[in-house]
């Protein structure tokens, strides 16, 4: 089922055609009964790839603001073991990264061998805030989709899984999310009259995630588009996800170096 | 006349037929006073780099053992201001270097704007010692031409300036040298008799040097191959390619923030 939310190669899309309230016609219960279950079996199938230390899984996460990228960090991710399971926030860049190509910084933080790296934000905001704030002229911003492909060909060359999620919000739904954290006092610290500036643009960056959706959208490292205002749909559906990609590493524990048989302790 | 020794994309061609003792013709002396005036053009054009902080520069050094690159870096390179020029070397990967792509090391030490950083050996190595010593499958180290290709597109299009050179000796010519490292008690500290193993699969490093250079001499980072056993030769040779590399680039001070004559300085 959660192929149906990988974007294919090419695609030519309008995320504004897309329903971002979908749930797949699933009851709630069943749905956080089976989330609960592959919760367990990805904590599971990180221990073999940590174990294993042949494949390192880089997973990014994209969205508008109030989507829900660290509260789907902290339902998926959280249980896994954080000393193999690292999630990154990608801010505005320091001026000495500034002073290097886009994916300098990005490049230093990709995960080792048995490691999960989950970026939230990422070197698409190269191709995203930049774009939409002209942050960098348009010839530089534009061959910036090869590069990507390129760059993230080569992590899975070299033995880095990529899945890259975008959580896919209605304007609609920001608008509540953004007065909720307006009408509660306890919620005053996660709003920022600067988000109202973005919100402003919100057609340009629809237009920019467009791009990168029909662009960088590859065999070897797929976005899939999250419908994520119901968020017990959108945790089940990356969980699904995140055991999928695992489970078709094939990957088993590494035989011991030694004859287990042959060791006496005495 | 240097552009003669730049391998143009695609050609095909075999290390062995170039001569490796080639001078051009030229007086030695005439030599060594044009490489004395290069040389302080070369730490002006530095200077307007740091200043401009526009550009960065990469140069990539390869060669065999006993090929010179440690002169040549001493040569052309030591009397840059070593604030902003810096040579990096790339010895054997770490644990921690090899659980990652082999881009990941190398990117994390490109220049930033403003600098200039010598490769002494590079990725490179990851198609050369690598696949002679067959270190990763040949499918792995196959598919990173294209990789380093796009890497250092990447790096071009956001503003790094890439010139590489490979220092070009004969088997015989390298006989020679650690003969000389042999005969003299003040020169043993150089010999490491794995060199020996090296050498003995010379004829693999040759094929595999023909391929780089058939396959990642492009037009934002082209190959020039230096006729190195004349060591003033090689030092003019560079030292002429780096001030056109960097003349071509155009640079200047950059124009102060303020009006200079609106200054009282009291």
């Amino acid at each position: 089922m959660h192929e149906t939310y990988r974007i294919q190669p090419g695609s030519k899309l309008r995320l504004g055609d897309i329903p971002s309230n979908d749930d797949a016609g699933l009851n709630r219960d069943d749905a956080e009964k089976e989330f609960k279950q592959l919760s367990k079996r990805l904590v599971d199938l990180q221990e073999i790839l940590y174990a294993q230390k042949k494949h390192s899984l880089l997973v990014v996460l994209q969205a508008m603001d109030t989507a829900g990228k660290d509260s789907t960090i902290r339902s998926v991710f959280s249980p896994l073991d954080q000393l193999a399971c690292h999630a990154l926030s990608f801010k505005a860049p320091s001026q000495e990264e500034r002073d290097h190509d886009f994916l300098w910084r990005v490049h230093q933080r990709t995960p080792a061998k048995g490691f999960i790296h989950i970026f939230n934000r990422s070197h698409y905001e190269d191709v995203l805030v930049v774009r939409v704030k002209n942050l960098v002229p348009k010839e530089v911003w534009k061959a910036r989709y090869d590069h990507i492909n390129a760059f993230e060909k080569m992590l899975a060359d070299e033995g880095t899984t990529i899945v890259k999620f975008y959580l896919h919000i209605s304007k609609g739904y920001q608008k509540e999310r953004l007065q909720r954290r307006l009408d509660n006092a306890d919620k005053h610290w996660k709003f920022n009259p600067d988000d109202l500036k973005e919100r402003a643009v919100w057609d340009d960056y629809m237009a920019a995630y467009d791009d990168v959706l029909e662009r960088c959208s590859t065999k070897h490292a797929p976005w899939y588009v999250i419908p994520a205002e119901k968020r017990w749909f959108r945790d089940l559906l990356v969980a699904r996800i995140m055991v999928a990609t695992l489970e078709s590493l094939d990957m088993k524990y590494p035989d011991p170096a030694f004859d287990p048989r042959s060791i006496v302790i005495e």
